[in-house]
C-alpha cells in the first residue's frame, strides 16, 4: 500500500523531485486521480506531515487538502502560542521535544525562531524557585507587568524558545510542494472508508466565494487514497465520527488569545502565572489562558458579562484574568483587549487529545490505512516529532531520529 | 439585627409557636411586611435552613420564598441521589457528616431513610478492596448488573445510607411552617442590597398560570429583610451577581439522571464504578453520572449523537456510559433510558461550590446581612450541617452540635 504503484511520475529521490501542483482557486482545472497519501488539513500538523513524507517516502504520490488558505484563518495554528518548553512534557517524551526544537531551529527557514526564557511566577516558594525581583531584573518590560509582592517567586526555563506556528505551517507546506507534494486550497473534504480495502475515499468540494461573500461549492470530485490522514485539528475527531462512523474519546476547547498592549521587545521573556502565559509578540503581549478542561458538545462560545458589563472574552477566561489582576496590574487596565463581543477577541477551537487539557500530540490508527493526527496544547513542543513519527510509520521506517544514536540508523 | 424588633407576634419558644402563614397561590391575599430573615429558595438547603432557624432563633420573623412548588420540579433537590457516604469527605468534615446522618435518620419523619451499603467496583486491586464476587454475593440484583471479570475488585461503605432529598425538603419546609415560618410558593424573588444598612430589599413577583399555560406575574411586592439568604441552588451565584452585583467563583454543571430498568429492591446496594453511581430506586436504578467539571457560561444542554444516533443524553454523559458498557452490560441494552431529546431525560443544574466538581457545601457572606447557601455534589452528606451552621451563625450561637461534647453546650 505504500508503494508508488499508482504513480505516473518517475521515482525521484529527495532533492531531485519536481515540484507538485498547487490548486489555489477553482479557476485552475483539476482532474482527479488516486493518491498514495491524502492529508486532510494543511495546518501545522498536516503541513509538517506532508513535509516529512516527502523526505521519508518520496515515491508516494501525496495530496494535501485545505479548506481555507495557507494558513487557515479559522484554525488553531495561527493562534498557537509558539512557545517551546519542556515544562509539562513527561520524561519519556523529552527526546522528542529536543528533536522538535532542533527542527524548529534549522529545518524550516525563517519562522522567527529564537531562544527566549520562559519565567513562571508564584505566590509561594519551592524547589528551583528564586526571587522574582532577581529573575526579572534584566527584563524591565516584564518587571513592569508584575506586582512582585504578590508573585515573589520565579522559576526559569532558560532553554525555552518562541517561533511563529503559522509561519511554520506555511513553510512546511511550501517545502512539501517544492519536494513534489500536490496541494489544493479552498477545498472542503469528506472522507469515507473504502469497502473491503484499506485507505479511504475522499470527496472534495472546491469552494469559491460569490460577490455577496457567500461560500459556495463550485465543483465536486472523488478520489481514492491508499493512506488517508485526518489532520483537521479540533475538527478531526468530529470528522472521524461523522464521516467514518469511528468514535474517539478526544474533545476540544475554545481558547481565546486576547491582546495586552504593554510594551515588549525581542528580549522580553515569556511570562507565566497561574496557568496564564504572556507571550511577547509584535511589540505587545498575546495572552494564552489556561485550558482547564474540554468544552461540552453543543457549546457555542459567547462573550461573558462580569457584574453586568459585556465583554468579548468568554466568562471562564474573564474569571481567570480577574483573579490575576492584583498580581499583574496591567490586566486591570484598558491595555487588555476585552472587546465587547466574541468576534472582537481572537479565538479558535483547540483539540484536546484524549479529552484531556494536558493531552499530548498523537497519531492514532482509525482503520486500516486511515489515521488521525492531533496537535493540541503541547503541539508547540512535540508536534513535529509526532508528525514525523506518523510519516516514518507510513514510509515503513523503523528508526526514529530522536532514538539513541547508538542504535543502527534506518 | 437578629432581634425580633420588627415582629408584631409575641415571642414564642420551640414547641409553643403558632404556625406560620402559607401563600400557595395568588388567590391568597398578601400584605407585605418586613422580616428578620428572608430565605430565597425552598429546595433542600433553604427549607432545612428555615427549619433550623425556627429551632435556634424562634423570635426571628422568617419568610421562605419559592419560585415553584414544594419541591420545585426544576430544581436539583428532586434529582439529587440521596446517598449519604463519607467517601470523598475530608477528615475535618467527618463530624459534620456523622451529625447530618443522624439528623436525616431522626429529625424529619419518613424520608425513606435506610442504611444501605455503597459498593464501589474497580478493575484493579488496592487497599480495602475485596473480590467483587464476594462483595456482591448477597445481592443477586446487583451482581446481575456487573461483568465481574471486568470489575473484579470492590470496596464497601457499609455505613452508607439512602433517603429522598425531595421528601426531606418538603418535610423541613412543613416543619418550619408548623414552627412559625411564613412560606410563599409560586413567588419569584429578586434581591437588592439595602443602601447604608445590612440585609436586603426583596422584590416578590407572585406568579400565576394562564389558561394557555403561560406563567405571568400577578402582582409585585417589596419588603425588607434584615438578613437575606440566597438558597437558590445553581442559580444562587447568578442571582448574587445579577441582582446584587457581587461576583463569586462558583459555577454549575448540568447533570442528567437517566433511568436503568433493571430490577432492584430495598435490599439492593448502591453501586459505583468509574464515577457512575447506580442508585436503586422505585424497583429500578437511577444513574448518577460523574460530574467532571463545570459547564461554561452560555452552555445550553443538548442531546448528543453517537455515531449518528440522536439521544436525550448529553454527549459527555453518553461517552461515560459507553465506556462502561462492557463492565456493566445492561447499559448497552434497551434497559437504559437514553431518550431521543434532552427533555426525555431527567436533569437539573447542579451548583459547584468554588467552581469545583468536588466542591463541598458552604455558606458565604456576600454583604452585611446577606448570605449565599450552596449545596452541590456533596449536599447529601454535608448539607444539613452547613445549613445548621448558617442558622446558628444567624442566631448568634457559638456552639455547633457536632463539636466535641466536652465543650460547653450553647
Amino acid at each position: 500500500m505504500h508503494t508508488a504503484a499508482n504513480s505516473a511520475a518517475p521515482p525521484a529521490g529527495p532533492g531531485q523531485a519536481s515540484p507538485g501542483q498547487v490548486w489555489a482557486h477553482v479557476g485552475q482545472a483539476f482532474t482527479p486521480q488516486d493518491y498514495d497519501v491524502v492529508i486532510l488539513g494543511a495546518g501545522r500538523m498536516g503541513s509538517v506531515l506532508a513535509f516529512y513524507l516527502r523526505q521519508l517516502a518520496p515515491r508516494l504520490r501525496l495530496l494535501l487538502l485545505e479548506e481555507g488558505g495557507l494558513p487557515n484563518e479559522d484554525g488553531a495554528t495561527l493562534l498557537a502560542p509558539g512557545v517551546w518548553t519542556t515544562w509539562g512534557v513527561p520524561q519519556d517524551r523529552r527526546a522528542q521535544a529536543t528533536w522538535t526544537r532542533e527542527q524548529l531551529h534549522t529545518a524550516f527557514g525563517d519562522i522567527s525562531f529564537q531562544t527566549r526564557p520562559l519565567i513562571e511566577l508564584f505566590a509561594a516558594g519551592g524547589p528551583d524557585r528564586s526571587p522574582t525581583a532577581d529573575a526579572l531584573a534584566p527584563f524591565p518590560d516584564a518587571l513592569a507587568l508584575v506586582d512582585v509582592a504578590a508573585l515573589p517567586f520565579a522559576r526559569v526555563d532558560s532553554g525555552a524558545a518562541t517561533y511563529r506556528p503559522g509561519a511554520l505551517a506555511l513553510a512546511a507546506a511550501q517545502m512539501a510542494v517544492k519536494a513534489g507534494a500536490d496541494l489544493m486550497l479552498n477545498a472542503r473534504a469528506h472522507a469515507a472508508l473504502t469497502p473491503q480495502a484499506s485507505g479511504g475515499l475522499v470527496t472534495i468540494e472546491r469552494l469559491s466565494v460569490t460577490n455577496t461573500h457567500q461560500i459556495v461549492v463550485h465543483e465536486t470530485h472523488r478520489l481514492r487514497a491508499a493512506t488517508l490522514v485526518l489532520a483537521l485539528g479540533a475538527d478531526g475527531p468530529h470528522a472521524a465520527e461523522h464521516d467514518l462512523g469511528l468514535h474517539t474519546t478526544h474533545a476540544r476547547a475554545y481558547r481565546q488569545t486576547p491582546r495586552l498592549n504593554a510594551p515588549s521587545s525581542d528580549d522580553t521573556p515569556v511570562l507565566r502565572a497561574a496557568g496564564l502565559t504572556l507571550r511577547p509578540q509584535n511589540g505587545g503581549f498575546t495572552l494564552i489562558p489556561a485550558v482547564h478542561h474540554r468544552d461540552p458538545h453543543g457549546y457555542t462560545p459567547t462573550g461573558g458579562h462580569l457584574t453586568g458589563v459585556p465583554t468579548g472574552l468568554r466568562r471562564e477566561t474573564l474569571e481567570d484574568l480577574v483573579a490575576l489582576m492584583e498580581a499583574l496590574p496591567p490586566l486591570g487596565t484598558g491595555a487588555l483587549g476585552l472587546g465587547r463581543s466574541i468576534s472582537d477577541v481572537p479565538g479558535a477551537w483547540l483539540a484536546l487529545p484524549g479529552g484531556r487539557a494536558d493531552g499530548l500530540p498523537l497519531h492514532q490508527r482509525l482503520a486500516d490505512g486511515v489515521h488521525l493526527l492531533l496537535g493540541g496544547p503541547h503541539a508547540d513542543t512535540l508536534g513535529l516529532a509526532v508528525a514525523h513519527d506518523l510519516a516514518a510509520a507510513v514510509a515503513g521506517r523503523e528508526h526514529r531520529p530522536w532514538q539513541d544514536e547508538d542504535e543502527p540508523a534506518r
